[in-house]
C-alpha cells in the first residue's frame, strides 16, 4: 500500500461525506448510466441543455462541470461554451472528455478551442489524447486503436500546455500533470462492452476533482476507484447486461478498505 | 383498509385494463426509466420533441400529457407550449413536474407561465412546490432541502389558484386539491439513489389521471402505487443497480391485493 | 435445419468476427438499449446529432446507418437528410425504421421523402409499413394494431418500388424483397414490454446488412437472431426489468449452435 492508494481511499470517504454536485453537458446515449454511477458512488448528478441555466447552477451549488461532446450539435456547442466560461468565472473546475476527437472535424475544432479555457482535467483514450495534442491518430468511433502508453508523450505535452491533469485510459490508465506520471492497472475488458462506462468515468473525474488534493491525484483516484468497481462487478457478473447492474451495486458497496487492499496505483517511470 | 386504499387498488386494475397512453415531453436523462416503468405498470409511453407531432398524437389516442423541464432548451420550451395548448383544446389532462424550479431562472419563468394553462396535477418536491407557489426555497439540484410537510401551505395555495391537484413528494407524500390533504407513507430511501425515479413518477401520475375518479385521488394513487412498488423492490434488492431492475419487476407484479394490504394512505389533519 | 437458418448462424459468426460499426440517428428514448444490444451482439455503436460529423464518420469507418425518427425535430430531420445523402454517396447501406409513421404527419412526410434515397432495409410493424406504402392504417403510438401478415401485400409493394428489403415485425416477422417472402416465428411477448426493443432491432438490422449475403437474408437473420435472443432471455427472466438485463446477457452468450437448433425461419407461401 502506497500514498497514492491511501489518497484514493480518502477520496472515496470524502465523496461519501460531501456528495459533490457534478453538472454534466454530456451525450444523450450515456446520461442514464452517468447519473446512476454518480449516485451510486455518492455524488449528485445534474444535467442541463441551456447555458443560462447552467450559469445559475454553477453559481449556486456546483462542484464540477463535465463537457462531453459525444452527440454534439451546433446549439449544444454554443451552450457548452457559456457553461465553460461561467465555470471559469466562478472558479468551478471543469473536465473535458474529448470523445471521438480526431475522427470528427466539428468536435475536434470545438474541443481544441475549449483548451484555452483551462480545463482542470482531460480524460480520453489514446487516440483522443493524441488528436487533442495535435498528432494524427486513427480511431474507430469511441474505441481506441492506439495504446494508452503510446499516447503518453502527447498527454504530457497536453498537460504542460493546458495546465490540466490528463488521464489516458486503456488497459492500463495513465495520469499526468506534465511532470509526474502515475499508472493504474485496475479495470476489466467488460467495461468496454457496455455503453457509457468511459463517458461516465469523465463525470466521475469531476466528482474526484471536488474532493481530491490535486487534479493529478483526482485523475489517479478516478482510475483506481472506477477500475476497481469495474473489476469487482465483472467478477460478480461476467456478461454485459448483468455487469451494468453489478457496476452500480459495486460502486455503492465499495469500501475504503477494499481500495486499500486492491487498488493498483503506482508512479510510472515515464 | 380505507376508501382511499380501495380506490388505489381499483386504479391499478383500471390501468391494467385500459392501458392509457401517456405522452411525455421530459428530460433526456430519464426517458428510458420513464417509458419502462409506464410499460411495467400497464400504461403505454410515447415521447416526442415536435409540437405539431404532439398535436397529432393528442388528437388521436392520448390519455394524458406530461411536461418535465429537466433538460429544458429554448426550442423545447416552444414545442412544449404547443403541446400544452393543444392538450387543453382537446381536453387531455396534463401534469406539470417542475424539476429544479426555484433554482434555475429560465424554467422557473417557463413553468410559472404554464400555470395559466390549467394543469390537472402538479408533482414536485417541497422546494419546487414552494418556488412554484412564489415562495423562495433553497434547493440543491433535483433534491429537496425543505420537508414536504413544510411546503403544504404553499401546495394548498397552488392547488387553489391553479385548480390542479398538487402532489408534494418526500419521505411522506402529500396530495391536496386546496381543501383536503391526503398523506402517503409508502416508499423507500433507495428511490432517491436511482436517477429518474421522481421524474418517472410524474409520468405515472399522468396514467393515474386517465383512470382515477379525480385528480386528487389520482395524486394519492400515484403516491401509494409508486411508493409501494419502490419499497417492495428495495426489500428484494438493497443496492441501486439491482433496485432499478427490481423496481420494474415489482411494478409488473404488483397486485390489487398487495395494494389493499400494504398501501398507507390516509387523510391528513392539515 | 434449412439454408436460411444456416445463413443466420453464419451471419452471427461474421458479426463477431468483423464488429461492424453502425451509426444511428435514433430517438433519445432508446439510445442506451440500442448501443448496449449492438455491443452485446458484437457490433460497434455510434450515435451523432450533426450531419457534417456523420459525413466524417460515414467516410471513415461506418458499415451501416440507421434512421429512426422516433423523437424527430425539424433540426434532426435536416441533419438526418445530410447523413442519408452522404451514405448513398459513399455506398454505406442504410436502414429506415419508420416509427409511428401514419399517425404523425411530420414524420410521415419526412420518411416518405426519404424513400427516394434507396434504403437497403425498412423495418416496421404492420401499421407503419401500411402507412409508408401509402395505405391508411390505425396505430396507437408505436404498437401495431394491424397484424404483420395483413401488411404483407403493402410490404411487397414497398420493397418493389424502393428496392429495399422490408421486415414487417409482429408475433411472426416477415421479410420480403418484393418477390420472396420469409417468415420467422422466434420472439416473445415480453419484448413489447420493454422500451426500445423494436427500435434497437432496427439498428441490429444495420449490423446484419454489413455481414449478410443480401438485404433479404439480413432481414431474415435480424428476425431470427433478435427473436431467439429475446425468447431465451424471457425464459430466464419472465418480468420486464430483469428481462432487459437478460436480453443483453443472452445476446452476448448466443452461439451459432443455438441458432442452428432453435431459429425458426422458413419461406412463406405468400
Amino acid at each position: 500500500m502506497n500514498a497514492l492508494v491511501q489518497a484514493a481511499a480518502r477520496d472515496l470517504e470524502a465523496l461519501r461525506a460531501r456528495n459533490p454536485l457534478v453538472l454534466s453537458f454530456t451525450n444523450s446515449v450515456v446520461q442514464q448510466i452517468t447519473a446512476n454511477m454518480l449516485l451510486a458512488f455518492g455524488a449528485v448528478p445534474a444535467m442541463l441543455n441551456d447555458g443560462e441555466e447552467a450559469a445559475d447552477m454553477l453559481r449556486a451549488c456546483t462542484s464540477a462541470l463535465l463537457i462531453n461532446p459525444g452527440t454534439l450539435s451546433r446549439e449544444q456547442a454554443r451552450e457548452m461554451r457559456i457553461a465553460v466560461q461561467t465555470a471559469r468565472e466562478v472558479g468551478v473546475p471543469w473536465v473535458l472528455d474529448p470523445v471521438a476527437v480526431g475522427l470528427l472535424g466539428f468536435r475536434t475544432r470545438f474541443c481544441s478551442e475549449l483548451l484555452t479555457e483551462k480545463p482542470a482535467l482531460i480524460r480520453g483514450n489514446g487516440s483522443e489524447i493524441l488528436a487533442l495534442a495535435g498528432y494524427s491518430a486513427a480511431g474507430k468511433g469511441p474505441e481506441s486503436n492506439d495504446a494508452a502508453e503510446a499516447a503518453l508523450p502527447a498527454a504530457k505535452e497536453l498537460a504542460a500546455t493546458t495546465g490540466a491533469a490528463v488521464l489516458v485510459t486503456g488497459p492500463t490508465d495513465f495520469a499526468t500533470d506534465g511532470h509526474s506520471v502515475l499508472a493504474c492497472s485496475n479495470g476489466h475488458p467488460l467495461m468496454c462492452r457496455v455503453t457509457g462506462v468511459g463517458c461516465a468515468m469523465g463525470a466521475f473525474a469531476g466528482a474526484m476533482l471536488a474532493v481530491s488534493s490535486s487534479p493529478l491525484q483526482a485523475a489517479a483516484s478516478t482510475a483506481a476507484l472506477w477500475g476497481l468497481a469495474g473489476e469487482l462487478a465483472a467478477a460478480a457478473a461476467p456478461r454485459p447486461g448483468s455487469f451494468l447492474t453489478a457496476f452500480a451495486d459495486t460502486a455503492d458497496a465499495l469500501t475504503p478498505h477494499a481500495v486499500l487492499t486492491s487498488a493498483r496505483l503506482s508512479t510510472f517511470p515515464g
